[in-house]
């Protein structure tokens, strides 16, 4: 049984649809939900709500308490972390984890999605799965995981037009 | 085969995710594709796209627009005719129709959804699948679908906390 | 709150795939899983879970099981029911209740599906919508109710080639 | 864009569930419509229907074709190769590749699925999702990979019991 850290801090991917509002928002966790429809018999997640916040929303406290997390994570078990994030500032938060970590010993990948979690065309599952299987091949460093790509944080950015990361 | 005749003019359970911007809105009618997941050997489904508007913003000129299609297909043919609609001011269009058409042979089905079709939890199909069959059914006259309940349209109104339609 | 007795007696509709086994069977039922996806908020569904079997091999006695169940339950509190059943006897069990009970005061429904519950292209939750729906707004009697089609029980029957019911 | 080559060959992720025979078989090949759910756009899915067999019906003259078409695809373009297989001979094909191949510059996953796709509880998506990124970031060699987990081909037997593969 290989344990894998999960830390979700909002973004898109967990955003829910308000019947009241009318408006799509980072009510509650629901990535739980999501988890339990895969199959990981040789997986133990671990998760850590930290926060629910749309990622434009992130300031350089919340980035520090990511970090924070982050190391005390690797000080209890060395394993790897997926982190659940918005896509605007994921690439932002993963560069704070990259220059503030050093000699990590298994990735962390950051992941999200597109459209959340459960809505019709969503691509949230198939990126949580891809970081999952991500975080138990890929060596050590930090990643971005999405739409069956893999990018070193430091050479990836968001295309906001067409919804998708790219190589910079 | 018996005709059933839609006529989509938007509201919710027509609400699309917009990974653009974020929100939920009326762009694209997908009305359509949720048909196609019935299975109605016996109903040709003859669907109107008429408006694609939130309810709020719907006009008293769109209104009219509704009761002059409505009164265009009872004339090519007398069918039972299911209108899709933004929950806020369905019971208005309802009244409005009620008010107006006279001598009904079949039922008129006022219908939408608390969330949008495809989206998790939604009651969008539900209520497609209880009105079609509704509009097969009912007597003479204008009704309120959704939920499992039946609602002449001078007796119902939407309990907005709730989410839910309910007795008045 | 309107109740609604449900009976179910297994079926198609309730046929789970067994991965050990590699076929389709009526082992755990898995029907009120179904239910919680529906929003029901004016109804009170009573499910009795019967037996769970193919309707091939219900036997006479499984029938006056079925017989005496309904009778219990229209002596406790007069109130819809709905029988969940294989298609290929539902026609038999159900000419056998409209033999059975005489001055019936609410409509007794019965329904399946052609492909299981929760595998792709099913038609049992647009069924059992349906099915609920029609059990609110029927008169008494004894009906087949699937696929946007109402049928008094002796006046159909199964068309096995196209997977649906037709008129006899 | 970067090719990656599907070859499917059948197995309990492709099987359809029939309503004339109540049975779930290999008839027609669903695959390319789930990899249409999934976003990869990095990625061209080169798809070949091969054959569309129950693997416990594949002869030798079966993995023979499965050899050589693999043998064809990395002679025209160097890439990864995904093949879609029945799991209870998933792991003898799998040999028969590796004793048979050579020099592989590219990674040749094997995935399948307990449950067929789009069935209930179905790890066919999850699968498929996992192979796709799998075959991106391996390096060369022969792997099963379900369920989270990536195993070479001469370490891993199937679980029957489980349903599941493990280490050998």
């Amino acid at each position: 049984m290989r344990r894998i850290y999960v830390i979700a801090t909002g973004g898109t991917i967990e955003k829910v649809y308000s019947e009241q509002t009318g408006n799509v928002q980072n009510l509650d966790s629901k990535i739980d939900r999501y988890f339990r429809l895969l199959r990981l018999p040789d997986a133990e997640i671990a998760v850590t709500h930290l926060m629910n916040k749309d990622s434009l929303e992130m300031t350089d406290a919340d980035r520090e308490k990511v970090l924070t997390t982050v190391r005390e994570k690797l000080a209890a078990e060395t394993a790897p972390v997926v982190i659940t994030h918005g896509t605007d500032t994921m690439v932002e938060t993963g560069l704070a984890l990259q220059n503030n970590l050093h000699d990590l010993r298994f990735p962390i990948v950051l992941t999200g999605a597109m459209t959340p979690l459960g809505f019709e065309a969503s691509d949230g599952l198939q990126n949580l799965t891809e970081s999952l299987l991500a975080a138990r091949i890929l060596g050590p460093g930090v990643y971005v995981v999405m739409h069956n790509q893999v990018f070193p944080v430091d050479r990836v950015r968001k295309d906001r037009e067409r919804a998708r990361f790219v190589w910079k």
